[in-house]
């Protein structure tokens, strides 16, 4: 991966997901060649019901990365909020980092 | 692409989405770009939200390709097999086509 | 039900759903029930993820009638569409009803 | 409503909806006026298509109530699980919050 030099340095740039970093690289790559062989079956003429069957597998794949990323969102950025010890800061943070975690919901939803 | 060659040369294995290869290939390796941007976003540590956002992106885009594929299915598949002389086979087509396209966009809610 | 006299007198207004239309409306009747037992769920206070469980299962459930309705529109809208006799309409007709069928779809993933 | 009495009397059964529970009865009440528009429907023959776009609508309700109760639940039962001033309590507490969102999450998207 041409990035791999780029780890985090300092605590304010480890997110929840960074201990999981391999594992979600891994999945991503495997979406990755997922959606390189449905362009293949296309390419091949393949039966468009067997091409939706893989196109239905690679969205179900993205939804499990989008469950992992939110549950780590929620476990880290809103928990990380919700311990911030001024209570006005902390207040204002958990609605911020609630809200976001809310569009990106309903964002998949749609 | 490697496979260019296995050109279909037969009306049977003309499919309903043949006609709009080229843009279906053209959709998918922009999907398969997109998904490796998400892996870069990944490795850089970017922020779960921003990456949240990129995901849901791409489900977006692969509904897109389904409807495509299914509207092809219905309109070729669905309608060859109406278009079918011997009334029993007929019947028996079209069932089979219409249970397709419907298991398909079950297997696309869920 | 106060419209049970409205029952189609020809062939026009028979719909694809209308030979099974007293199985639906048993699953909507229990729909509306399930929407019911939420509305007093909330007014009972009971847990929030209990409460978004049973949202899940309506949403399941309606999910259910809609695959329903979309295969029955296929196979007899869009199936109509091809016995047209004439060549001209039959062809616009088909288009029409794809584009229906495609445009509801589109909705339900959305 | 049969059960207005049940009124919570103690912050434990206090949940993050209770606050919009007036909000929440009507938006259901309207839901469950919008399913029985359909039944309606489906009785007098309306077209499927007709059917299928207010069975849309009425996904589409039920998801932003989903998606409300969701973010009341990130905002209050994770927030508060995080507040737990035991700290082997509060790891536990959060992790199971987190699990639950995350669940109820899934159970969403299929």
């Amino acid at each position: 991966m041409e990035t791999a030099e780029a780890l985090p340095t300092t605590d304010a740039t480890v997110h929840g997901y960074t201990s999981n970093k391999a594992a979600y690289l891994r999945r991503l790559k495997r979406i990755e060649g997922q959606v390189r062989g449905i362009a293949r079956m296309v390419d091949d003429d393949k039966y468009c019901i067997d091409i939706l069957t893989q196109v239905s597998a690679v969205t179900k794949a993205l939804h499990a990365v989008s469950l992992g990323l939110l549950e780590e969102h929620i476990g880290h950025c809103v928990v990380g909020a919700a311990n911030e010890p001024d209570p006005a800061l902390r207040a204002e943070g958990i609605d911020a980092k609630v809200k976001e975690a809310s569009d990106a919901i309903g964002r998949l939803l749609r």
